[in-house]
């Protein structure tokens, strides 16, 4: 196996306060924001992502070709693209979809390009290294797990006349798309191996970054995978969750500002929190936001992270800002 | 569309006696192999692809995605992939090919990076600029052509039992497969327009060199592009054809070495033709292959060039030697 050469060399600055070591833990859209914005905020940063994608372009290739579904992975490098003409143009051509009739329809080509170098390299991180050195990616990603997984929730009100039943459904799509409310979720199989390099991210970490994201699918199976889930209990780090701009349909409808934050902690109740970033417009309760934070040790910092034009998506620069702020401690509640 | 950037340059020592400008025609194995031994000789090298492949990922490519088949392209960049680790591994990329049972089987990983790219910048020699700075490629590659063809041949005795009637067959699988014996070859639609990147490299040329490969299927259809054609015939680059080392069933069945001059001379009635290089042990009656030099007002040069182990394939380093031996004029006919 061939190690891709000095990218990921540690900055010379390592840990001091101006490049803290960050870990953000994520998938999908939320992940790439968090990193467009932390990107800005440090040059130490490691992404570790989900890997229990079943649909699109990564459901087909794990089961066409057993590997881990690299969809997210791809999403997350995608964001750490280098600033130049060259980071832009092989980024733009890993997020680029094929679009036809005919077998190719819907692949993303990172996709593809990432699980040429597993199979070529027979190890996921070396291989997702290389596409960071493509990309002149800023930071590092990394799986979670080494083997692919499967998403099982604990799901209420599948049938809307029997609101209070508990379905388990099983598969990322289906638990995202589900028309109850998801509870609770675990693993298949239940106790998978971490990525030995994620924990080790985590133990060295400054801050570790819980979402935004899609809270059940994205941001909490972290929890569940239990060398990974100890790591991040255990990491002198401290530890940021970014909440949600607006609940996702099934997964978190209804869901308060404060409701996050209880099922992360029903998810792993030894884990404590330093503090809690929410978009100050997204808030409506914010004194429930407040206890909540509270009792998990946290402070509240809200600020404006949200775009302009109404859409529930972080402006990176905002977000960057927040992230900064968070960072140096400088800010506590403010309402 | 973007340029990628300085990857072409012309060398400081364009056109020098120890760089000179070669374009290298023709397709497969047979362009790999010219470009495996040209790139030891001159930092000035451009290969002329053919873009007539229906067969298999290439063919499935423009079936689907209505793009040039990449994958004669794609073999020639890997050929001038750098040297170095980072070379070797995205060539190893780029040449991999999935082996499922489902629908990426028998993709090649670069097919499907240069498509990408072909459809992200709607432009084919920009894309291929980009997979060539990529691999910090040592040459250019260029289509012949800016749209996918079809070679079409007359075919004689494709029914054992009529020798001497002719058939028409369509399609390069076709033609490089057929039972019978391949006369002459044209190209639908008939009047393709040729690269003019292609045609401008050929115009400053020091050298051009047809072959080696597959005759009629990947060297000679370069003559049935018009304006490609012409360039080659008012070109005031000298002009190499390296023969083959042995006949390919179908194509070229019990060709002798004079013969493949023959058929080139046919194509194209008007070529003139300054060096023929063939392998010492390949050739059976140097006396009929010298004649058929001499018509064409070329020297044959005759070397050793060969691998060692008696399959017909050319040795980089010897091919190397000879091709620099043949640019310097150093060597006349030998036996």
């Amino acid at each position: 196996m061939r190690d891709p050469g000095g990218a990921f060399l540690p900055a010379a600055d390592v840990g001091d306060g101006r490049n803290p070591r960050v870990v953000a833990l994520g998938g999908g859209h939320g992940l790439h924001a968090s990193l467009s914005a932390l990107r800005r905020v440090t040059e130490n940063l490691t992404a570790v992502v989900t890997v229990a994608d079943d649909g699109g372009s990564s459901g087909r290739l794990r089961r066409e070709l057993g590997v881990l579904p690299p969809g997210d992975l791809r999403m997350a490098l995608a964001a750490l693209c280098g600033d130049d003409e060259w980071g832009h143009t092989w980024s733009e051509v890993v997020q680029h979809r094929f679009r036809s009739e005919g077998e190719l329809h819907g692949h993303a080509v990172g996709n593809l390009l990432i699980v040429a170098l597993w199979e070529l390299l027979g190890d996921s991180v070396a291989g997702l290294d290389w596409v960071g050195r493509l990309l002149g990616a800023h930071g590092r990603v990394l799986p979670m797990s080494s083997i692919p997984l499967d998403i099982m929730a604990e799901v209420a009100g599948v049938d809307p006349d029997r609101p209070d039943e508990i379905t388990t459904v099983r598969g990322q799509v289906a638990c995202a798309g589900t028309r109850g409310q998801v509870r609770s979720v675990s693993l298949i199989p239940p106790d998978p191996p971490a990525s030995p390099q994620a924990v080790k991210a985590v133990a060295e970490a400054d801050w570790v970054v819980f979402g935004p994201g899609s809270w059940f699918t994205s941001v909490l199976p972290h929890l569940k995978v239990p060398e990974l889930a100890a790591g991040l209990i255990a990491t002198p780090a401290r530890r940021v969750v970014v909440l949600n701009l607006s609940p996702q349909r099934g997964e978190t409808e209804g869901f308060a500002a404060h409701t996050y934050l209880e099922v992360l902690v029903e998810h792993a109740p030894r884990l404590t929190i330093d503090a809690v970033l929410a978009d100050a417009a997204s808030v409506d309760d914010v004194a429930a936001l407040e206890r909540a934070a509270d009792k998990l040790g946290a402070r509240l910092v809200l600020a404006r992270v949200a775009v302009d034009d109404g859409s529930p998506r972080h402006d990176p620069a905002r977000l960057a800002a927040a992230f900064a702020d968070v960072f140096r401690g400088e800010t506590g509640v403010s309402r």
